[in-house]
Order: structure tokens, then sequence, then C-alpha cells
């Protein structure tokens, strides 16, 4: 009798957008696992924390980084694969031993999760399911009014860490367009999507969905202060307006 | 004393990934809108109907066309934009007497959903809502267990509508991608894929998350029978594996 892996999606950070099929299995598992960065409780934990069963065990896998390195860095790609597998080990003891358990994931696990590093050292192993969540972006351009994507338009996802020739080239595409991980990448960011003619069109958003949500114009953002937070974004809509 | 209006998404298919907000707001208005098919039921009704309170009110909005045109075909933008015209207007004589309403929207709303169409006309006039959802994608490659997007991976989402030498230009950019709108576009989307040397990556699935689920190698899909199904979809995901 092995155990069964769920891989659950909380979604953009407001409780109350869970699933219902999270809400359930979160409930029944007898162990609870979950990334948090250093120093904190664990974001995805937070979300669902009504959820847990008091009595399950609660695994926190603390990140080696507080910052965002590029992947393609060598240190980064080194230690962070050695702290997958001690994640992996961990749960597979609990697997192993019969025990069904519930790896947490922000937003929806297959679209830039760290959980999808877990599930590829286990999915030959045990059985699993995955949850889908709302994802972050979606909880924005909800919150913040913004039709997002209309019939014939393209999404391209770019993730900030991308090069700033790269992320201009493909702004240059147009349509619409969502930069994910922002924080300390976003000077680049904004002089990308001002070399592709977007920056007017671009609406920055953090904390989306959560306490203290703040929506607004990118190019009315103060340029002097602290680095973006972690949970922050940048949308571009597609085509805007009714036919 | 004016209702407000929320618009719902109800997720990819299976009743249980409704968020619990989606439920909470359903089973509390009084006029619950949906969109279907001519001679159906209608699908976001469906999947939330043990939400729906049996005193409400349920208008059923049906499409004017049971195939997909161009959004760039006349004929199209002509009619569909009376049948949005008349569908907003029976919202805003509910809202307007004072009576909360729920527009169901398959998905997540503003991620390519009809109830944009009825957004873009109410919002100036009434207080509203969007309650995110899961999409379709993240319920398909969840079903599917293919992790999809990792690290620095970029993803587009490509409406099958487009030209063939559009979709193939798009792809050859690499990465992820997901096609929506399949149905009678498969030939051309096939033929874009291979042009991009993408066909042997991509991922066929159908009635993704609901009953009739079919998930195959596109490679693999018989090329003879009858169109795909409306709900369908093709999946190219990212780099895949443990690093």
């Amino acid at each position: 009798m092995r155990g069964t892996l769920s891989i659950v999606g909380v979604g953009p950070g407001d409780p109350e957008l869970l699933t219902i099929k999270a809400a359930r299995i979160i409930g029944a598992a007898r162990c609870v696992a979950f990334f948090a960065k250093r120093g904190r409780l664990g974001h995805a934990r937070g979300i669902a924390a009504q959820w847990i069963d008091a009595s399950a065990e609660q695994l926190r896998f603390e990140y080696p980084f507080t910052t965002e390195l590029s992947v393609a860095d060598p240190r980064y790609l080194a230690d962070i694969g050695r702290f997958y597998e001690r994640c992996a080990g961990l749960l597979a003891e609990r697997l192993g031993a019969g025990i069904d358990a519930a790896l947490l994931c922000e937003g929806d696990p297959f679209f830039y999760g760290s959980a999808m590093y877990l599930f590829d050292r286990l999915r030959g192993a045990f059985a699993h399911r995955i949850v889908p969540g709302v994802t972050g972006m979606s909880g924005c351009w909800s919150s913040a009014d913004l039709p997002f994507t209309h019939g014939d338009d393209v999404l391209q996802v770019l993730p900030g860490t991308l090069e700033r020739d790269a992320l201009a080239a493909r702004l240059r595409l147009g349509d619409a367009a969502v930069i994910m991980k922002v924080g300390g990448n976003l000077p680049k960011i904004r002089a990308a999507l001002d070399e592709a003619g977007q920056l007017g069109r671009a609406i920055y958003i953090e904390h989306g969905t959560m306490s203290g949500e703040r929506i607004l114009p990118l190019a009315s953002l103060d340029h002097s202060g602290p680095d973006a937070p972690y949970f922050s974004m940048i949308l571009v809509p597609g085509r805007q307006g009714p036919r």
C-alpha cells in the first residue's frame, strides 16, 4: 500500500478562489507539503490554511534562495537541484509508508510551479493526480477589470527574467501579453515595453486578489522606489472595447 | 437600488473545479444567465447546475451560430453584435430592477470568454465583479500529466482560427504553445505544426476534465474522422524533465 501524491493548485491568493476539489483533497491529506521562502510561513499554505486538518503532518520546504536567479545561472541549477531532490525524498518516505500527501502550489501547478520539479522526480514511483488552480494572471486581469483576450487575439506569457532584447522582440508581435516574475526585473521590463511601443498600454498589479492589492498604469508607477514585490505582474491586454 | 452583475468563471468542465467563491455567488444570485449553443442546455449551466437556486430566474442566451466563423467575417460581426446587444439588454432590465445577476462563463471569463462582450456593454452602468476560473488549458495539461511551463519558458496561446502561415510562424518561436478553437481547423493546425517541426511534440485532448476525456499524441489521431469537437485543444509543452 503506497500513498497517492496530489499536487494541488490553491489559486492566485484569495482563499475563496480555491476550487471545491482542492479543498476536499487538502482536507483529506494526512501530510500537507508546501514551499516557503526563508523567514516566511509559506504563501500557498496561508491560502489553504482553513482546509488543512489539524492532525495532518505539515512539511515545509524552505527555498535555498531569497532572490530570483536566472535559471541559466550554474549556481542556481546545482543548488536548486539538490533542494528538489531532498524535498522529493521527504515526500517519497511518506508515500512509501502508505500516507496520502498533498503538495500545495500557488496558482496552477503546471504553469511555472515549483511543484513540477517534485512531480518530475516522483511520477514514476507513485500514483498521482494534479488539481489545476486559478492562475495568478487570471486573478490579476479579473481584479483589474481588464477583459484580456478576445476572438483571434494571441496571448504571450513572458517571464521577466528574459533578456531585454528578447522581451522587446516578443512584445513587438502584438496582441496580449502577461509578464511574470517582475521583482528586480522591472526597469528592464519597462525599457523593453517602451522599445516595443507598448508602455502606454501596460498595467502594473501587485498582490492581485489579496489584501494590499494595487493596480495602476505602469507608466505612472514611481521609478525610484524599491524593487517590485515578487507577487507583481504586468498586463498588456489584447484588443479592447465592444464590437 | 440597482443589482450587481457578477461574471463567474465555472472552470474547465469538472463541476468540482468550480471555485468556492463561484459557488457562493451563483447560489445567491436571483437571476442566473448563460450562453448555449442551439439545441443544447448550456455547457456553463451544466457545470454549475448544483449551485443554482431553484427559485432563481434562468436566462438562456442562444448563440445565433452553430459553427465557428472567423471574427474577421463581416456576417459574423453584424449578427453577433446584435445578439450581444439583445443579451445585454435582458440583463440590464434585471439589474435596473435591483436584481443581482450572475452571468456564467466556461473556464475563465476574461480569457476568450463571450461574457466579455456583455461586460463591455454593461460595465459603465452597473456595479460588477469578475470571478476568475480555472481555464480549459489548465484543466487539460493537468489531466494530461503534462508539466507545461518551467523557468524561462514562454507560453503562447494561439486561436486555431489564425491562418496557417501565421500559426506556423508563431509555433516556430518555440517553447510552449496551446492551440484553442480546434474544431474544423484541425487539418490546418496539423499542417502548421508539421511545418514548424512541432507535430511530434503535440498532444491532442478532447473533453478535458469531463466524461469522455480523450488524450493522445496528435500524430496518432485518425485523420479521416469527423471534425474535432469544440471542446478540444492541442498542447505543445515547454521543456520537459527534471533538472
